[in-house]
């Protein structure tokens, strides 16, 4: 086995947030289902663009900001996916590396531009997503460097890498690798329209072995499963999957083993700004517990509190130190 | 005279902010004046942004803060600045119109990419600045439109603009229209360090009457002046101005006239997250007060009002409507 490089390696698409402040009205007039994500073509990104609000740009993707939420707690953390070399590609690529995350991928010197999404947040903090994948189409096996992969003890991928042609064979790639070096694999299912797009493939994913860990959250959970009963979704998840954590926003989360079932609160937040990055962050903190060999209730705190420290600002990226806010908090790091 | 089409119309640089959070030591080792802007060229502006840590990017700009505080509060405004055909240029016009300022001015379609200012945010709330002027140093005064500036009650002036070749002509050519159209001009001093660069020409603007209105902090105005003793400098721009307003961060501030002297305490807050911006909204409530015929008073508690939302988050921009916010504190608007 080669020596453990990284306690954690994120492959996903790399994304720039554009981040807008939006009335529910707005959704409405956009057709933008609330909540969730929709993948658009570039000539809707302008429409959606011009009718939206002043705008922040920050830094996202949902595996991207995992990882920086893993290297924020003082853990080694890589990531691979592909930007094109444009100003928001170098801001991506400037903030992440910047994180603290080991960042190699090269970026794309042609073709369309660096992957956005437009972030319309509600006044009640929810977020609801429109993505133009830009140059994040053009992620391929080839930038999966089997070393790298080797090396790191879990391999984390986002769900939404189905989305992109070639990048679920990067996904592949990288599961036999690691599974091949005796290291774990994890997924999160991104969200539910992304699993009522893979529903067949998600599910062949975790009853075959290929993924060790899941992440969802309860909509996940429930389209993965085509059920509105969560208790029904739950046992079906127990049966097919190794382990797995549902998050339930402010009801928490349940750990769900072979062997036992850990429900975990979710932290206490003063006002919930913007959710975008919440579900992002608790499998950062419920990593980083993996890779320092916490237990899973643990494990699910320091998600917890990443979740937490994520939604009371805008953006999907820590602006505190986690480490030490897990170090305040009283939990281990 | 033409017909009054913009309650104020801001003339500047047209800058994107990425700004981080930085500590203390950083600006040691950066040699960096706190507090202050430094002009740096592309080689340092990548030497600074190389060093940071994770941004954010958010269109800044004083004048064009100041502009967007003005339509933040209802009121009409347009902004005259150069970007490049960029994507921060792109994001830059998106952001200031969607705020409902009129933004006309012809992006460059070659030379340097749009203006940035990297701003470090200490852990006191202070921002520290450098500042690329890039695409902005194009501006010229074919850029300024006479029917726009005869159109204006009130056009607004950065010190900023001294520091491009050829911006100074425009500011000179856009004070003789206003005035040539009854019109007022006001100017910002910008900084205590562009004070020190272009002092004797800023004299000359505010003895000459080429300005009616000066907008000065409290190092601007003993930079001025040259001298430690805010009284003295005080005395000495009660002089030569025909109306100025001092702001003193959270002493507030003191509003200058032949005939009186008004000070206005700051609006409290709850914590200080970002300084960026609030001599910038300070202007901008102020000017919004004086175009809707307000006293000196009225109109300080406007500033104070926009000041104080804006230090209260990242960013240089008001999050919420400064229009709401002055009905719900009590000021007409």
């Amino acid at each position: 086995m080669p020596d453990l490089k990284y306690d954690v390696l994120g492959i996903g698409n790399a994304i720039v947030d554009v981040i807008a402040r939006a009335e529910d009205d707005f959704l409405v007039q956009q057709k933008m289902p609330k909540g969730g994500m929709a993948l658009i073509d570039e000539a809707r990104a302008e429409s959606i663009y011009d009718a939206m609000g002043p705008a922040v740009e920050i830094s996202g993707g949902s595996a991207a900001n995992t990882i920086v939420g893993v290297a924020g707690f003082g853990a080694r953390a890589a990531f691979v996916g592909k930007v094109k070399d444009d100003e928001l590609g170098r801001a991506f690529a400037h903030d992440i590396r910047a994180a603290g995350v080991t960042f190699d991928t090269p970026p794309a010197a042609d073709g369309p531009s660096t992957a956005r999404c437009y972030v319309m947040v509600t006044p009640d903090g929810e977020r609801t997503m429109n993505t133009f994948l830009g140059a994040a189409q053009d992620l391929h096996p080839a930038d999966v460097d089997p070393e790298m992969v080797a090396g790191a003890a879990i391999v984390y991928l986002e769900g939404y890498l189905w989305d992109p042609p070639h990048a679920k064979e990067a996904f592949r790639k990288a599961a036999t690798i690691a599974h091949g070096a005796g290291r774990k694999v994890a997924l999160t299912l991104s969200d539910a329209f992304c699993v009522g797009r893979y529903r067949a493939e998600f599910l062949d994913l975790i009853k075959t072995g290929t993924v060790d860990l899941v992440f969802a959250n309860e909509s996940e959970l429930k389209s993965l499963y085509e059920t509105a009963d969560f208790d029904t979704a739950a046992a079906a998840l127990r049966a097919d999957a190794r382990l797995a954590v549902v998050t339930r926003s402010e009801k928490g989360c349940v750990v769900i083993g072979k062997d036992a079932t850990v429900v975990v609160p979710a932290a206490p937040i003063g006002k919930l700004v913007d959710a975008t990055g919440a579900g992002d962050l608790f499998a950062a903190g419920f990593m980083f517990g993996m890779a320092r060999g916490r237990d899973h209730k643990t494990s699910a705190q320091l998600g917890a509190l990443a979740a937490a420290e994520v939604i009371q600002h805008i953006g999907a990226r820590p602006e505190v130190s986690l480490k030490d806010l897990a170090r305040q908090g009283g939990l281990p790091i």
